[in-house]
């Protein structure tokens, strides 16, 4: 992972801040883990389907969801809670493999799930926040939730982090924790991440499943305005597919354990909050990204040279949505006149007789295009560039100031495979 | 085929109408045909990459591009000949395999495509139109063409349409040809075109390379009128992969040998002539949606209720560009929330709660959601509607008078095969 001076990465994901404790099990919503049946989690064999995450007291909040007019009832119930209780929650209640969208009886069963945490926990239920994925349109079963949990309370711990985080995994092939350490105001503050994959995104304001928490004082003002600050350069420039989920879900809770002055305004210190979200989430999204349905490289793309942030990120994530370019860097192809025709077709102003290419790896670099047109290269060289597994395509596209990265993966046999039949 | 009052479906292609010839051949763009190779076109063993359609006299034409940034060369230069002859035109060549786009020496080489048939065939180079597609960013080989000019006008005939539509296919399996034949005026008139598919089909404006010839009479501007008209709910509506050509051509040719009077304007004639467009264009684009790359099925998206036209279009598409829906016809597997997930990102206004949809096939159809929410279904019986190769989705989103529909095709293993080493 990229350092960043003064940020110091730490274990402990949503459980690294002080006063955070976390819980995850398997309740039944999943099909049961059989021995080697394909079906357990790869992380530690754990087969976990429901989780929750949970402050000492309690927390100003924020959280940004997804644009889909099909909003999943935890989304509905959540946006209502945060509203009731004007940017306040204490604890998080997740599930994988049921979406719980589309369903006539989604909203009562995703308030249900709220009020079970907060009956247990002496919280009011829209003190609670909810967050589930899975499959849209299968009626969400609430008896295994009802059954389970007494004991995923009973075992909350400071150091559950682990079991929270794969207990939102859906096709996901590993666990996504990112955590930093840093000072503010002489305190030492922590904050922490996780978040889950791994198709169905491309989002728009948040993505997936994502729940952040920080020891650190800030109000719930500050915290929305980093958020949406950071999602616009983080997870709303990843796209695994193209298909942008009914259910996502981005939420930050601050208990300000940490004992700083609490971040009001727009300083110092709100920068060097924002700075620890970015680090956060932008590490997060790049691990959404490689973990992405069927992927077996990151693509990175970074756009220079823009006249502003808007089509630089307009520009990288037209690239990185182009199906066909996706193709070719799964055959590890140098095929650069499909990443030339993505930047063509995005809607954004420039140049493109100014458009310059190059293809970059821990192998090396190439330069493909110049000026909108090619330029000779070594194709030894490309395929030596394009077979690892981390790429980077470097766009420049003027002499502007706009800059953005956008993240992706490429597309895969196995992506068409996982979503041949996903339900069963 | 669906049949139309007043129109016979005829053979013939773009010799369907009187006076024009056609020729194609393998000049050496692409590799040499080898025994057993898999390299030949699957259609008569042949391989052409190279062909020309010409009229024995001059046609008003008309034409609709690619508006992507990127245009290939032939695309600005057919755009300066029509402008230069005000919408005139007496022939076409095209070639496979290479695009001709993103090179230095691109527009001096279509350029001289369009010398090469005009010196020979006494007509002024402007007077040609040039089509190219295939790889992009290659340096463009124009001396098979020099090599082979003389042969392929020597060998134009009015019955080679086959040679023709079979030259232009690049990853097509088959060749795409719809003619019909009609009365207008008290004149029998024909109007044939061909098309090719099959990837990087995301057309706007118009799609890939096709050309359409017919003996009607009818005036540049009614031509291009029609051809805009009907390219927005046909070629418009269609979707392979979401990747927007740079080469895309659709060119109309209109010789007036059928004797009626000239159309000018929007009277009965002209509804005529614009319904004969139709049935071919929107024929052609259902066999370019059944031959998209790597595809096993054709999906057929009609969306009615809207409040318009527009927004019956955009939900359509929405729907058909759905990876995630894609892979699921793929795999038979009735994951409508997936549907649902792509109707509610649509930039569309509608009332989410108030869609229905059916899946239905030659099978049988089965309801799978009201309201905005599952209904139960017989998952036995949708899996024996999907297991056919063309599916319709009927998508109600209200009561409105807007209705459009989309075509597109399944995400398969061969997709993505067939894209991971495209330029070899």
């Amino acid at each position: 992972m990229k350092e960043f001076e003064g940020y110091k990465y730490i274990e402990g994901g949503v459980c690294a801040a002080k006063g955070f404790k976390a819980n995850g099990l398997y309740c039944g919503i999943k099909k049961p883990a059989m021995p080697n049946d394909g079906n357990e989690s790869p992380v530690n064999n754990m087969k976990n389907d429901l989780c929750l995450v949970a402050s000492d007291r309690m927390c100003n909040a924020a959280s940004v969801f997804t644009q889909n007019k099909v909003k999943g009832a935890p989304v509905t119930v959540s946006q209502k809670n945060l509203k009731a209780t004007g940017g306040k929650a204490q604890a998080v209640i997740l599930n994988s493999k049921n979406a719980n969208t589309c369903n006539a009886d989604g909203e009562e069963k995703a308030m249900r799930m709220c009020e079970l945490v907060a009956e247990r926990m002496g919280m009011k239920p829209q003190e609670v926040l909810v967050a589930q994925t899975g499959v849209i349109g299968q009626i969400f079963p609430i008896e295994p939730v009802e059954e389970k949990i007494d004991e995923l309370i009973a075992g909350l711990g400071y150091d559950k982090n682990l079991e929270a985080a794969t207990a939102i995994m859906t096709t996901d092939t590993v666990k996504k924790e990112v955590a930093v350490e840093f000072e503010l105001d002489g305190k030492t503050c922590h904050l922490g991440g996780m978040g889950k994959g791994s198709g169905m995104i491309h989002p728009n304001m948040a993505t997936t499943l994502n729940i952040i928490t920080t020891d650190c004082a800030v109000s719930t003002e500050m915290i929305q305005k980093a958020l949406s600050d950071v999602v616009k350069i983080t997870y709303n420039c990843l796209s695994v597919d193209g298909d942008q989920s009914t259910n996502d879900t981005c939420a930050v809770l601050a208990n300000g354990l940490a004992g700083n002055t609490e971040i009001t305004d727009e300083g110092k210190d709100y920068e060097i909050f924002r700075q620890a979200l970015y680090i956060v989430m932008m590490n997060i999204t790049r691990m959404l990204a490689k973990d992405g349905e069927g992927a077996s490289k990151l693509l990175e793309c970074t756009v220079t040279g823009a006249k502003d942030l808007d089509t630089a990120i307009t520009v990288a994530k037209s690239v990185i949505c182009s199906p066909l370019f996706k193709c070719a860097m799964f055959g590890a192809d140098a095929n650069w006149g499909r990443i030339l025709c993505a930047v063509g077709y995005a809607d954004a102003e420039f140049d493109i007789n100014a458009v310059d290419v190059v293809l970059a790896s821990k192998a090396g670099s190439v330069h493909v295009c110049e000026n909108g047109s090619g330029v000779e290269f070594s194709e030894e060289t490309a395929k030596q560039v394009l077979l690892e597994d981390e790429i980077q395509i470097l766009v420049k596209i003027g002499d502007g100031e706009g800059k953005a990265t956008a993240w992706g993966c490429d597309l895969t046999y196995d992506y068409v495979k996982i979503n041949g039949d996903y339900r069963s």
